[in-house]
């Protein structure tokens, strides 16, 4: 396969340097159905990426595209800025009915602008407002958006240092395993909550994800989040649990932390929360903690009407029954297998992840920036994380046929063994 | 018209309390075409908000919604991240086909998350990386979003306060006429800008609105518009025009500054860029200047597939001859003639704006706001803007017919009369 | 005279680069008297800076040198941190039986570290706390001091630039005059206050120097302060006098306000508070802002034993009736008289500041700074400031004997006239 | 003894309320000699404070006494801006023979305003003028100051609670031993330096003091020391030692770090530098880094001259040969001894510091204050420190006699078995 270099000279020629996957997976798509791409050229990929974790349910899934048709042919409204409509409110009672209720949460839903970063900043300005306090602990290896507020809580250098600005209002503090296996950097975290000289200002919340998805999907253990989450509370610090890439199934259940009997304050939640990859965003908070007034976070578009549609289809289509996280819980295996096989390849590698949302860690971003390269070739969209680029992730859509999804396992195996293969070649 | 209560319970269970316009305008909205919204209980609106200026184009445009109904029935791309797809070179050939290279612009595209807030913080960042420098000047009632960033640069204490932080790294100025007519307040930027003492830290960018919609429909003059480019450039800061509210044609030309003969270093762009309201951002930003590397600035709905297929249409139709831009110009004496007349009802009242972003201002807030509720009871929808929500705000779609414009000036009109005199009947 | 370059080698050598006056008067002094200080070399200089108004009541005060040395002797507390001593004791009660109560005033005294910069962090964090505020209004051209809070405050852009970091949470706002005669900033001010979105974050205080010295003797007048004083009330803000170059007497009274009619909420005082030039700075804070905790604003050095000794003998010898008041009336004016003979030799220049903190805005840092070279040469210290050094600037001892003050601006005079006189020459 | 209430009003009525040390030894001091402070009422006290370590060679020593004495009767310079004079070249001469050069140091003397907060300014801006970043590394526990970049780096919630805004621009890591035996936090830091996602921000300097003295008496293992400098250098950070409280002979050597083979960037003093307890400060600078221009860092008392004439005799008598070394550690054995004694009394206490600069930790602030009130009854002045106020601390003059150490040592004792004697009944 080679690069379209005839046809995407426009983008070349006038879309800004910040350009970025494009650069990796060199074609120009054109159409896309369930967990396959198709570029100008013919060739099909199998999606291991799946929009970065928003397009959960696979592409264009056909009741959110017949929901989506019908409305537009009923010139439904497009755009309502925070108006009533009955779009939103279908929505809003199927997100009560089928996934607030069941779990017992009695969040309200906040619609922000329709970003992760948006609903973030949300999150970080109402635990501000609730505590009066201006500090927010985040944790190594997190990302959580690149605006000025989220950006402050996100850990990587690289997009820090495009704020131009200190970043500040942030304690960083080091995530579950940090410190390698010996420390419980909770214990951290208790020692400099309860130092009155530690430094630490008494935070307004504690920001974390349960999987670190760009940090190199570290996994917190469920322990070790009850404890910050109990410290949280013993603070009088906010949860808020960044649940953007992590949400919507892709860790088995539609919320990532509904196994660890946590409470969060604040939930944020976007890529994947319209099902069709349509921009969207929301903050669920608990009633208590609905501080912001009339418009005092706005922003012309939150709450995407189209997202309401197909949101509100995945939701029913998905989450009414267990039926979809049992499917999920049956292919994360599989993921498992092909991912342990890749890490008996390279010495010194290991798993990351859970569930759907896993990765092996193969000690350079070299190796698992090759491996991926080479997988591309081969019709497979797949890509890595971690701070060094050093982990090859998986974020196939969730829907993915067992057939497809070893198919493309098969491609990543190949493309592990022969840039392996090539590597040890070249250093003998 | 009396509110539906029975039908908006959902919202007030379980939306968020920061929801706002819904407030204003008690109803559930459930289609739209043009410049008409349709309620659920049959009650049609002559639209004069335009989702903030977001619909310049009308609800349900018929050839935007056709094409994005025949790519969704193709399976065209809905989520690409920011891979190349056949809609986004669409898009971007016509765009500069269309808008920039008439105008002997060559600015880069850089799609931003889909927010004008976003947008903003590009901006600022860019400027910021730039030129070494973290100072941004803005101005006395600027607008340009709420996340933390674009919020530094918003004057609205308002939504200031809802940060629950100092808000830094930005000097505020006076904008054109605020200080009366007696100072230019550019003689006070120039002083600033030129004594070494003044305090005012050499600045990365100048941010300006050249209309500025929600702090009352202040239109700076256009030499005072190219004085700030001048000093601007003189300082070694950037220009950075924010577009969002004020482009697309909403003040009768596609940019708001073309006939000001300035060179904007940067333009940010989102609400009506898409034309049909879907979610979409961009900055425009010289190539010299375009210095974000790639994905330094990210976000995983940056480049809203959707939406490139709505503004490739809309450039298409509106923009390829001078035909739309005549339409404005007539349209916007229809506005001037119908708000000269509310502004002779109110003593010391004062037109705003210019083009089809215009309004009066009507001395109080309170007033102005119910001018506003009554023109809703008889079927308009039109909002206040400025310091005091003092400004009686009209930004009907730029493709409002004229009778259709007619009608709903009409009402407006009726609705002051109305207040005004019942208002002078309390007063006696 | 000839530079020492032998005597000052171990500055060269040792001495950080951040060394500043000694180069514009590169002798070794050994010795002081009155207004004037003798060289190692037995050169004798007439002193018109006067520790940059630390020396008030010039050099080695026989009465303050007496105490001063009879505490020695006695082995009085030389380091007490805030303990209480009888020497503080006596201070305090002379300050308050000479100074605060004919003023009628009944401020807290609080002792801070012995520099201005730290008063004035002080009385920031004061203001702060009192009102939970941030944001602090300061002024174009004014000097408040190099540590991070107050340097935030200081408009000069040289050492803004040495703190290598954003300087914030300060507004800066035009001073009076600083737009020309026709406009009053006042206005200003007010607006930006009183507009809900100027931009313009509630203040916690205003912050001001009534004349200021650094910034190029600009004085404020009366009415300007006056309506300062009353805006800040209705904003919420404590009113802060920085009076530590322009107090003391140096503008006539003690305070430099006093003539104004104000009441300030706090007044940072250092400089020539000791009379001796020792090292102590306070602040005066009305009781009912007298919030700081104990020890939260601490300093090992706040309260110098030695300097409390001698700054109760310079208010009991200066302050106890009107004699020194009037002396330094008269002195004023004879400096007005020869200021005015040298502004009468440069056109368009003009005469800056009021009493005996005077100068000559000559127009040109080079014109200033030659005279004050050429004057040095002749035997007299004397300095620039403004915010390019363009005013020459008269600090003299207000103990200065009139034949003394006469001689010094003689010398000023012949070398105002020479160096103009060289200027013309080198012109034609 | 009775606390002298009507010796004392004027405090009460006319001094802040920020007044701190006072409160606790509740009498006026009139005169000192040695380590024995008189009181008004003839009472005397052995200090075992010592100014907070600003007395290390005790009160009024005579022969620094005598020659500031000689300089007043001479009218040498008592006040000179930062002009050359002879006293502060005599002060260099003496400080670069006989420390710096014996050391091997050529660091640059930086004179700055005559506070230790206004030393760590200073550093931490030339820090951030040199690297061009903005953040600083510093520890729990530690203290640097109140002024608001110090107070940025200072971890005491109390202290930091004053500034009424976020602190930032400052990271805040585990001091060695802050996670327990088992975890080396230098560990922590190495690997947070060293991954490009961890959120920590390439940082300016690294800022310690060797044994933080209010944090608590922490004293820091030379390895832990070499590992950070080793660390600080591989990342292009300066190294800080604040040697405010530990240097001087505090802990054995004139610097803290004498003996650790580091080769600290930048070294703060303040405290005992002029040997008499009178206000100066300075910042050692290494050439190369000796950044900041003419006056970019100013101050109007930097350089005291009073306080270059008794430390030029304190460094003359003191640290001229190594007698005065080797009775710091005579006398260190000393107060070790009786330390143990007291933490043999408690269950669970522990020593702290190291040398001269020595505590017992006795696991409960009222415990601790109960100690040292019961002390002051009996006529000895110690103090507490560390986050609860849990240790007693013992910094008493390096010149104490051993006899009156001994003494002072007993009274402490007898008030430690007292108030255990007394809190066990109370238990009872």
């Amino acid at each position: 396969m080679s690069t379209n270099t005839s046809t995407t000279t426009v983008f070349k020629r006038r879309e800004s340097e910040a350009r970025s996957y494009c650069r990796g997976f060199d074609t120009v798509f054109t159409s896309a159905q369930g967990s396959e791409m198709t570029a100008r050229d013919g060739q099909t990929y199998i999606d291991f990426l799946a929009g970065c974790s928003s397009l959960n349910y696979g592409h264009n899934d056909p009741d959110m595209k017949e929901a989506l048709i019908a409305h537009l042919q009923a010139d439904g409204i497009a755009h309502g800025l925070d108006m009533h409509t009955n779009t939103k409110a279908d929505f809003l009672e199927t997100f009560e009915n089928v996934i607030l209720r069941p779990r017992n949460m009695d969040h309200k839903v906040m619609f922000t602008g329709p970003t992760g970063a948006n609903a973030v900043e949300a999150a970080m300005k109402i635990a501000r407002k609730v505590t009066g306090r201006s500090n927010i602990v985040a944790f190594t290896n997190g990302f959580h958006g690149v605006t000025q507020g989220a950006l402050a809580a996100t850990g990587n250098g690289y997009h820090r240092g495009g704020a131009g600005l200190p970043l500040n209002n942030v304690t960083r503090l080091p995530f579950d395993g940090y410190m390698g296996q010996g420390t419980d950097t909770a214990d951290y975290l208790e020692a400099m909550l309860n130092d009155p000289s530690s430094g630490l200002d008494a935070p307004a919340a504690i920001l974390l994800e349960t999987v670190q998805g760009e940090g190199g999907l570290n996994a917190a253990r469920p322990e070790w989040v009850q404890r910050v989450a109990r410290l949280a509370k013993e603070a009088g610090a906010l949860l808020i649990i960044d649940d953007i890439q992590a949400g919507c199934g892709r860790t088995g259940t539609f919320f990532s932390f509904e196994e660890f009997g946590i409470d969060p304050d604040i939930v944020t939640m976007a890529k994947s929360v319209s099902g069709f990859g349509l921009p969207m965003a929301l903050v669920l908070v608990k009633p208590e903690h609905d501080v912001m007034g009339p418009a005092e976070h706005n922003g012309t578009f939150r709450g995407n009407t189209h997202a309401f549609i197909t949101a509100r289809v995945a939701i029913e289509k998905f989450w009414s029954d267990n039926a979809f996280q049992d499917d999920i819980a049956r292919r994360a295996k599989i993921v498992e297998k092909a991912l342990q096989e890749i890490a008996d390849m390279v010495p010194g590698s290991r798993l990351k992840g859970r569930s759907m949302m896993r990765g092996v860690d193969v000690g350079s971003g070299e190796l698992a920036g090759d491996i991926c390269a080479r997988a591309f070739q081969n019709g497979l969209i797949v890509e890595t994380s971690g701070p060094n680029d050093e982990v090859v992730k998986i974020l196939a859509p969730l829907t993915t046929p067992d057939a497809q999804l070893e198919a493309g396992l098969s491609i990543l195996k190949d493309a592990a063994r022969d840039v392996i293969g090539t590597t040890k070649v070249a250093a003998e």
